[in-house]
């Protein structure tokens, strides 16, 4: 419970001030240029209390003039913004097939975005194509790397702070190797971040998708593999061993393109409805030129009896995740992403059987976000992570 | 994010006085008896600021001074403490074959508690039975129905507030007849509180068990029927439709126990894995004079092999839930209850199971609290709604 001191208590004068320039801050990055005055109205502070805590943090250079108010009655009143400059993030995103980036300013704004195809054999190389990617990505921002902040990597797997291990990283071959997170942080600092790449994909989904609207959703995605992230409350939620939303992990015997080898390795579900599944069970089944997934997904489209039983097997498994995860934490919405989450028509399938299957019928949507999610929810992160870290340097905890 | 006003700061008294209340009732409530001076320090309130708030709590009748402080140097600090008789809670437990119930005053001293075994027919016999039993609670008690602050209902079954409906009864039938809810309101005023039977069971857990040690776990209940409470961050997640922890919907197929029958009225889960599945198993495997779980168990419990398959085949899937809980939210801990959650030697075959199905190990454990406790969880839930609505009272939200 917050204790709000009254009148005649003890004040502490650093934390309230402290708090004011936080909130002060807090409202400045979520409602762009704003005059004292109005900063004033938006948090309840007095002026001198506005006036006092914004001139700390313009002096720190966080935020500074950016214009003039005019076309209303009264003096012109001077805007405030976050200063661009004051901090960058970095976010890369490390997948099985394409390593991709992107560098954006403490204003939210993508400074340079690239993507490669990785053509590395092993885990180091790929940490060497990262720190590569991340060089091209400073060049082309214009910054130096020690004007980054924070750098955040979303990576397959689930990274445990308390014993500092990455784990369950299943296609990317050594990725969990005790070797990695050492070589990461010589190339990146020892501020750098791991994400879950599909908790990324739920955080973009929740700045710019169709997590906006709701506090609760599960981000479902279903491709090369198949994860999900958990938003509760508007927060992503790691669970007490980071391992919420590692649904390749549901002990769902069923789906005839199981593998014993991959459910080992990668979790049952995932060796059942994953891309390499969906094209296990299609030739299984005789469904011809079913070299990859969309293939499948496209000889159904055209038509083909035997590839559409293999794509409502899919639709079928994937109702029973999202009926698994209404279950259990029953969120007010579900989206669907990666490549089998959304391919043209699997949604209408998989809200078909989840009708039948579970006890309330959630919203359930595809995501409208393109390739760069993991990318964008990574910055996402940073930027978070680079405003509390700034806020702390101006008015250190008392 | 709170604002906290500073000195020069336009303050609010009159919030700023209410919230100062809640603060030091709150103290009072979990501290017991403190003094005045005690409260100063414990809230960082001035003492003026304590002295005012606490004389407006007393004036109201919710503290009372009970008694002096002694053995310390100085003179002797009076004591204050809740006044017990400021309010009361009634909780009932409407279960298949019990009811249960218990009075509780502000202060949570039990002041009378009872069970009957249940020989309505009907849901409207129901309702009259639990009237019965209402007013042979507050007989024992010594107080009026006038008396009561809050009364709180444990039953099968989600209540949805939105839509004023409580379904998904399960067992108890005619329960979710949309008579019910008029009845039970007729009954018990219109501040009547519904909570689901195992959420009230796992909120039991929190405030009385296992579930004090952390900040989030799962109750996962098997016996007579299936639920799970889930507790996260500390509070009891309802979900956005009510349906949080309905497991029974839990999407799994096996079971040789299933019957399709019960799957479309009860969830396929609780329709392979309840009691009655496990009778039902013990059965077509051939194991004698199976004609309760508790029988079954025991047998196996003899030694006999194929009791004993079946025994090991509820673990598997009781495991499989556990499992899903662990891939969707992955709590700190899961507490196993019911009748066959807490059957000896069941936790560690389930334990085994986990272990082999899991990407990580959480504490399981099986409750240790009695069959009282869908009963302590409503008076638990009623006592918190009893002092919200007694602080409103004496401050008025402005």
């Amino acid at each position: 419970m917050t204790v709000v001191a009254g009148g005649a208590s003890a004040a502490r004068p650093q934390l309230i001030r402290a708090i004011n320039e936080q909130v002060l801050l807090d409202h400045i990055r979520r409602s762009g240029p704003v005059s004292r005055t109005e900063l004033a109205s938006l948090t309840g502070l007095s002026k001198p209390t506005v006036f006092a805590a914004l001139g700390t943090i313009e002096r720190a250079g966080l935020v500074h003039a950016t214009g003039q108010r005019t076309g209303v009655p009264g003096p012109a009143a001077i805007l405030y913004g976050v200063r661009p400059e004051a901090g960058f993030v970095l976010a890369l995103d490390v997948g099985h097939e394409f390593l991709r980036g992107a560098v954006a300013d403490l204003a939210g704004t993508t400074r340079s975005r690239l993507s490669v195809r990785t053509k590395a054999a092993n885990a180091m190389g790929r940490v060497q194509e990262l720190a590569d990617l991340a060089a091209k990505l400073l060049t082309e921002a214009g910054i130096e790397a020690s004007q980054l902040t924070q750098t955040v990597i979303g990576s397959p797997g689930v990274y445990d702070p308390k014993r500092d291990t990455l784990t369950l990283t299943g296609r990317l071959s050594g990725w969990d190797s005790p070797a990695v997170l050492p070589a990461l942080r010589e190339r990146f600092g020892s501020s750098l971040m791991i994400e879950n790449d599909v908790d990324a994909a739920a955080l973009a989904e929740r700045v710019h998708g169709h997590g906006q609207e709701v506090d609760s959703f599960a981000f479902v995605s279903v491709g090369t593999g198949i994860g999900m992230g958990l938003v509760l409350d508007g927060k992503l939620r790691h669970g007490a061993h980071g391992v919420a939303g590692e649904i390749s992990y549901l002990p769902f015997a069923e789906g005839s393109g199981s593998d014993v080898r991959d459910a080992r390795k990668r979790g049952n579900f995932d060796a059942s409805a994953s891309a390499a599944a969906v094209v296990r069970a299609a030739k299984r089944a005789g469904v011809r030129r079913a070299s990859t997934a969309e293939k499948v997904f496209a000889a159904a489209a055209r038509g083909d009896a035997i590839a559409a039983a293999v794509v409502a097997e899919e639709a079928l498994m994937v109702a029973k995740v999202v009926c698994t995860v209404i279950t259990v934490v029953d969120p007010e919405l579900i989206v669907l992403g990666g490549g089998i989450g959304q391919a043209p028509g699997f949604l209408e399938a998989v809200i078909d059987q989840v009708r039948v299957l579970a006890p309330v019928l959630p919203d359930i949507k595809a995501t409208e976000l393109g390739t760069d999610t993991v990318v964008a929810g990574c910055l996402a992160a940073g930027l978070d992570q680079a405003w509390q870290h700034l806020i702390s340097r101006i008015s250190p905890p008392t």
